[in-house]
This record gives C-alpha cells, structure tokens and sequence, in this order.
C-alpha cells in the first residue's frame, strides 16, 4: 500500500527520494525488514500466548529420544509465518499485480484450512484433526482457482522480443516485443528449454490444454503442500527446507522479470512478476525469522498452519514463475520425505498381501524418523537435510545456464 | 590442470564437448560437486584417521553442559577442508592466473600454520600450542604476499569502458576499453561505490599508496583469520559462517569478472577474477561437506589447521575482488566474536586496575560461550549465528545496488 502513497507523493509533490519506491529491489529490502522484525518482535510474544491457550499439542509417542520432552511445546506457529509474510507483502507490493493477488489469495487460503485442522487437534482434542478428504478439498480447490487465473488471465503473459535488448536502453525500452498468453514452461536441461503443454494435446480434435495446464496445477499444489506437511516433523526442517527454497524462487522471480537478466540468461521474460521479489522476500523473511524459535530445542511448532501453507505457496510461486517443471529437483527434500511414505505404506500393504505380515523399507517413515531411529541427533539430520536444500537450490539456479 | 587437457583437445581435435570447459559456470559446477565428493568420501575415513592417531584434542574444561562428552572427537579436521579445496582448484582453475595462484598460496601457507599449532597441542600435549608470536609472524607474512602481489603484478587490473556495453556484444567484444593498474576499491553506501587508497597518502610528497595498501591487507588477513578461529568454538558454526560467506564471495567473483554483469550493477569489471568462482565453489563444497561431519553433534572439528586458514583465504578472496571494505559486514560474526574478547580482556584489565577487581562484560567470552552461560543449546546457538551470517550476507550482496 505504501507503494501508492509515496508514488502519489512522488508524482503530486515531487517529495524527495519518494521514487525509490519504484524499485523492486529498495520494497524487497524492506519486505524482508519488516517481516523479520515481526517474526523477531511478536515471536515471543504470540509463541508465550499460543502456550497459555494451548498445553501443546500433544506429541504421538513414537518412542523416540527426547521425544516427549517436546509435549510442552506450543503449535500453530504457522500463525507468525503467516502475519510475517501477509503485513509486508500488503505494505511494499503492488496489489493491483495479478501475480501478487494470486499468492496471497494462497497464504490465506491454504492458512485457513491448516489452522482449522490444528484447531480440531489442540481444543477438541482429536488427534486425527481435519479428515483427510477435507484438506484434500482445499487443496484441489485452491490449484483449481490458481490453474484457472494463470491459464485464463490477461496479465499472465510472456514477452518475447523482437530485437536483443542492451544495457543502456534498460532504463528508457524501445525495442519492439510482443505479449502472448502461453502454456510454456521452463524445462530443464533441454538446449530450447521451454515447453508447452499444449503439445501434449495437440493431437486431440478439442483444445483441451486448459484441463492439462489446471490438471498440472492440482498436482503440483498437493505434492509440495503435502510434502511441506509431512517434512515438519524434526525442528527446524520444514522451516529451514522452506527458507532455501522461498530465496531460491526470489532469484527466479528477480531474473524472469529482469529485462536485461532474462536476456542475458536467455530465459522467459515474465512482465510483471518482478513484483513477486517482494512477496519471496516476506516469505524468506518470515521462516528465518520463525525459524530463529523453531530450530532444535524448538519453543514453538509451525503446526498444519504453517506447513500446508509454506507448501502451497512455494508451489504457487514455482508455477507463477514458470518453474513448476523443476518442482522435483528445487523442493527435492518435500518430494523425497513424500515419496518415503508412499514407499513405507505400499510396500508394507503389498507384503502384508503377499507373505501374511507386512515388512517395512525404512525403519520409520518420513524419512527423517528413519535416521532418528538408526541414532542420527535430530538437530544433525535437521542441519545435513539443511545443506541438501542449499545444493539442490544451487543446482535448480544452474540449470538456467546448463542446457 | 583439466582446463589445459580440454583446451588442447578441443583446438587440436575438435573434440566434441570440451569447449565447454571454457565456462566458468561448467568448472565451477565441476568444483563444487569433486569437493563434496572429496569431503564425504573420505571424510568419514580420515575422521577415524585422526581418531586413532589422536585420543582427541584434549578439550578445555569451562564447566559447560556436555562440554566433556566432546574429549573423544579428533581434531585438525582443517585437512579435509583443505583437501577439498585444492584438489578441486588444481584441476577446475587455470593455474596461470595470478588469482588462482594467490588463493591457493594463502591455503597452504596457514594450513601449515595452524597445522603445527594443532601438532603441538595434540601430539606434544602442550595446550598452548605455537607461541601467539609465531602465528602473528605466519599472518603477517601471507599479508605481506598478499598485498604486494596485489600491488604490483601487472594481471592485477581493473578495466574501464569508453562505450556501453550491450548483451549481444557478449559473445563478440569489441568495444573499447582500458586496462589499469589501481588502488581502487569498492567502498559500500557511496554513490559512486568507488574509494581509492591514493587519497590517504595524496598530500605526502613521497607516493605512500602501497604502503597503506599493505598495512589494510595485513590488517585484513589478521582480522579474519584470528576472527574464524575464535569463532571455531561450538560445533559447526566456523563451518557454516564460512560456507555462507564464500557462496556471498563466489557470487561476488561471478559478477565482478563478467563483463554484462558488471556493467549492469555498475561496479568495477576485473579482468580475469572471474577464475576465483571455481575455487570458491570448491570452498563452498569444502565448507559444506565438512559441516556434514562437524554439525552438533560434531564427528570432528577443524582445529586451527581449518579455521586460521578459512579465515586467511576468506579476507585474500575479499581483497582480490575488492571488497576488503565490505568485510566488517559479510564476515560480521567473525568481527564480533574477535571484538567480544577484545571488550572482556580490556573491561577486565581496565577494572581490575581501577577498582583492584576484574569485572566482565559478557558471562564469557568469545560471544558463543556467553550465549551457551546463558542456558542456549549450542545447536540454537549455531543455527541463529549462521541465520544472522545468511542475512549479512544478502545484505552485503545488496550493498551492490544501494547507493
């Protein structure tokens, strides 16, 4: 919002460095500012309320070390992640954005829903929380309004240009281009690296690109979402995974709507998604700041609250940006703690089938229960799953150059 | 070395594929992947190496929680780091650069420096180690190196355009340009980011310039090298405030030695510098693979072996790429670690003789200890320093673009 004020001031009074306020860069510094000082400021704060209110969630005792010393901890620490992104965003982003809307629409959407379920498992006491087919619903629901609006709306476009584009004409662009809406996305590793979905319908009498592109959206949305959820099981990890993840996309989001950038690394230029900088710097702001309370010992737990959320908007983000093709490889440690549990329960009910008792892969599923059970210190596992998200981040910003 | 080996491949027999070793990107992903391998191949290896030479650096009892579970983990795991960065460079980098040269020097000589002082304290069980003298005289001396090779070579250049450079030029550069010896640095918050030691000296007859330039590089090299090493107090954390800061100084050297890069931000092209991206990848590597051993709770520390020399090459890569002025900022934790001994010695002294009784400022100095008097768990201890190294490098990143 204060965007219009000081771009109000600084066309009507010509108020002196009131047009700093035109760079992405100045309201994403300050996006990450205010988040942290509200994480940082309020943190202890809401963290001490959320313990009056709740005696903590209660742990599932798994019999794991140290484990039930965690049985004071309050959750539903997904509510500072969400102030912490929502307040900034509102205060340095352009609202009118397309882009900006869509992900805030996000955040709320997908925080409702988590904060019902902890709701249910905190007050009334039932552990199993939300049934299952009711965040199921949220999630399909919310990746078919964001399918919809990126495939149908008339600011999500591409640019291409007609001529290269130079420096010094960065600041006053002549050049001729031309806006199309598209269904092409960023693939990986391939030497033209865009891709169309409309090439895998293309056969088809019908155009049905949009069921594909909005079929893509869903699953992409409930994956991450998912794999976000049950990734926050050990302090600190969801939160940390998030944070490398939520920095990472800044830098997509900076380059792909960077005229020169985009063109030096020969990649799309998005128009106006310059504006989700701001939005990635909120959200990496607010899991550091949460993050601070929450590594090992933690004080605070992010609940379904913070993890649906953190998720669902990192997939959003991804799909905005047209990178939702390397989903796999960027949020690599969401879809491993994922595919582990999907591993665990086929396996043991196909063995339970074929032999009359059922047998295990990993010793406890997700993943991370695993090395806890082989003697792995939480917070080791937190740190080294830590440092895989650092590589693959790396590794999904190089493959704009590696093809 | 492999660089020569493709080159000659690709000009003699046009082999396919090896012209892609005239990247930078393509070396540097090459660096970073053999250091990880390097490190976690062999580090588990070398670690029951020292084990068994060692009974484990005898661990000074400061009657904190824990503290003496650490009296079997072995010490001088500084080899590993050092490993993994050289191998890496000797075969990614051109070993004709003078950048090249000086980095890998810098590793050597205080590898050997902290590798004798670890010897004495392990092997002769003198806890003392080197005499504070001789490791001042191993800093002053590389400082010496360091600031007269950058003083004098004539590859040490910046390079100023007459025209503007554009992104189809890249490829094909024929614009016009000057190569200058300079004194030049980057000086952050300025409008124009430009500061030259020249100044200092200019009203003396006599041309002083290398003579300050010297003393800064001595200063530098000491500052960050005693800073690390007191850093290297609780585990993990001079291994990941390392890690983070040499990605922030890979990112540097990828900007500074890339013409379209460069000129867009508007800071000093360096010719050649951007060869220092492989080795810090490969320090980036080095730094995390190392930290995969050493996160709490540590298998191996660094010992003096790995943290004088992180510190050295870290304040060398700094100066290399001239921005020694943005290191009270980017390496913050290690200014403030040094700095909080500083203030406890002197407060101590200077009240003992004032009032006939030492006071302190801090429960215990460096910092890290006075957080874990205070009740912290090391491991939050670590993860919020390396939170706190994250945003001051981002900040230090943005440094480039405020002014």
């Amino acid at each position: 919002m204060l965007y219009y004020l000081f771009d109000f001031l600084d066309r009507e009074y010509d108020l002196i460095g009131a047009g700093v306020f035109q760079y992405h860069s100045f309201r994403a510094g300050m996006a990450i500012i205010v988040s942290l000082l509200i994480t940082i400021a309020f943190g202890k704060r809401i963290i001490d309320y959320l313990h009056k209110q709740q005696v903590g969630e209660t742990v599932r005792d798994l019999g794991l070390e140290g484990q039930m010393e965690k049985s004071g901890t309050p959750t539903m620490g997904g509510l500072i992640i969400i102030a912490a992104i929502v307040f900034p965003t509102l205060l340095f982003a352009r609202l009118d954005n397309i882009y900006v809307q869509l992900v805030l629409v996000a955040v709320i959407w997908m925080g409702l829903v988590g904060f019902i379920d902890d709701y249910i498992k905190v007050f009334k006491k039932n552990k199993a929380g939300l049934k299952g087919r009711f965040k199921i619903g949220g999630q399909v629901g919310l990746g078919l309004i964001v399918g919809i609006v990126l495939y149908a709306h008339p600011d999500v476009v591409i640019r291409e240009f007609q001529t290269p584009v130079s420096v010094d004409q960065s600041d006053n662009l002549e050049v001729e281009y031309r806006d199309t809406k598209s269904t092409k996305t960023t693939i990986p590793f391939v030497k033209n690296n865009e891709f169309d979905y409309k090439v895998l319908v293309g056969w088809l009498d019908k155009d049905l690109t949009w069921l594909v592109y909005v079929l893509v959206v869903i699953l992409a949305v409930m994956t991450v979402s998912n794999g976000a959820n049950i990734t926050d099981g050990i302090d600190g990890l969801a939160a940390g995974t998030s944070a490398i993840i939520a920095l990472a996309l800044g830098i997509f989001a900076y380059l792909s709507g960077n005229v020169i950038w985009s063109e030096y690394l020969n990649i799309m230029y998005l128009p106006n998604s310059g504006e989700l900088v701001i939005f990635c710097t909120a959200l990496v702001g607010a899991a550091i700041g949460f993050l601070w309370y929450n590594s090992f010992p933690a004080q605070v737990f992010m609940g379904d609250t913070g993890s649906l959320t953190l998720g669902a908007v990192i997939a959003v983000l991804a799909l905005a940006l047209r990178k939702e093709l390397l989903i796999p490889i960027l949020c690599g440690i969401f879809i491993l703690e994922n595919l582990s549990v999907v591993m665990q329960v086929s396996y043991f009910k196909y063995t339970r089938k074929k032999y009359g008792e059922g047998r295990r892969i990993f010793r406890m599923a997700p993943l991370h229960h695993h090395y806890q059970m082989e003697g792995y210190h939480e917070s080791k596992i937190a740190t080294r799953f830590w440092l895989i998200g650092v590589l693959l981040a790396v590794f999904s910003l190089a493959t704009l150059k590696l093809r």
